[in-house]
């Protein structure tokens, strides 16, 4: 009986991952009851994103600018480059405050069961910033699958030839992990213990 | 690292009841990725609902019209009106499709602790309704919390000169139970199994 107005929210609610049909109704119910202090601010924020919304041209994380803040923060580390799959990934290492450089996401994981092919992913502009010089170390950063691991042997063998240290993340991530899902305990870890691909 | 944007969103989601700082994470990425399948749908819902958002001066249900669908809808039973704490309980029973009436909402229950008078609740306007005939039956659908049944009773004591039957949700209802929280099967049992107040 509610309104397709609010039937649509609801529904958009509920296609957002860790939201379902029940939670997304409790959520828009506290939308209504809370014009001001909840219905108001997220519709500005979600203008204001949608608004601004930009791919970094850079390094792929998904930001409000072009360049993102970490291509565009001078006091990140240059020299050091942390290859990952996906922006969820980008996001997580970041907030672990761990790692001093800069990003690189493929947009995904070397895939034969999916077809996804090195030149799906981002990897011909990862060469390219390699490249074009001043990097020290490149980490590969996928996450501990059969895949990821597949995708991260690939592109040791594309760069080896750069003069570059190329690391991977300790293996203390459990296997079949995503990185998206782990504390940020277990990630910060596994970064410090980072070491040299074999 | 992420733009003050992102974070306002991030933010804004993770107040949302059910959703924390991790799963609000997870929304927004969700919603950075799929631009057209999610960002832009959710925005456009809330942009229709925020602009439309109205209480129903009749029964106090939170829709985007004012009488609100239900009040609006000419074929639901004019005779029966159901009683209830808050909108969320209204939506709750609503999706039993088992209550052919029409709903009144409270807007809370009566609370010493709390300093919740009648005069702070819908109750004048209920009397009204009542009063003005047209009403057999009045289904007092609080929750089976000590405040609900003491609201439930103060209710039953101001309308019983009216000619009209009153009755409650069965006490199938767990005890301490909140209506908005229970399943639509034990909901609608409890709708079937109403008993007059004694
Ligand atoms: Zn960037
Ligand atoms: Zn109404």
């Amino acid at each position: 009986m509610a309104s397709p107005e609010i039937d649509a929210l609801t529904q958009a609610l509920a296609r957002l991952p860790g939201l379902g049909p029940r939670s997304a109704r409790r959520a828009v119910l506290h939308l209504l009851k809370k014009r001001e202090g909840a219905m108001a601010p997220l519709l500005r924020a979600l203008e204001a994103v949608n608004d601004r919304l930009a791919t970094c041209s850079t390094c792929g994380n998904v930001d409000t600018s072009d360049p993102c803040a970490i291509c565009a923060d001078t006091r990140r580390d240059g020299r050091m480059l942390c290859v990952v799959e996906e922006v969820a990934d980008l996001w997580a290492l970041d907030r672990t405050r761990l790692f001093p450089g800069r990003f690189h996401v493929l947009g995904g994981r070397l895939s034969a069961l999916e077809g996804v092919r090195p030149e799906d992913l981002a990897i011909d502009s990862l060469v390219a910033r390699i490249a074009h010089g001043g990097i020290d170390e490149v980490v590969l950063a996928m996450n501990a699958t059969l895949e990821g691991q597949t995708t991260a042997h690939y592109l040791a063998e594309r760069i080896e030839h750069f003069p570059v240290r190329v690391t991977q993340l300790a293996h203390g991530l459990p296997v079949g992990g995503e990185l998206d899902y782990l504390d940020e305990g277990t990630l910060a870890q596994a970064l410090r213990a980072r070491r040299p691909v074999a």
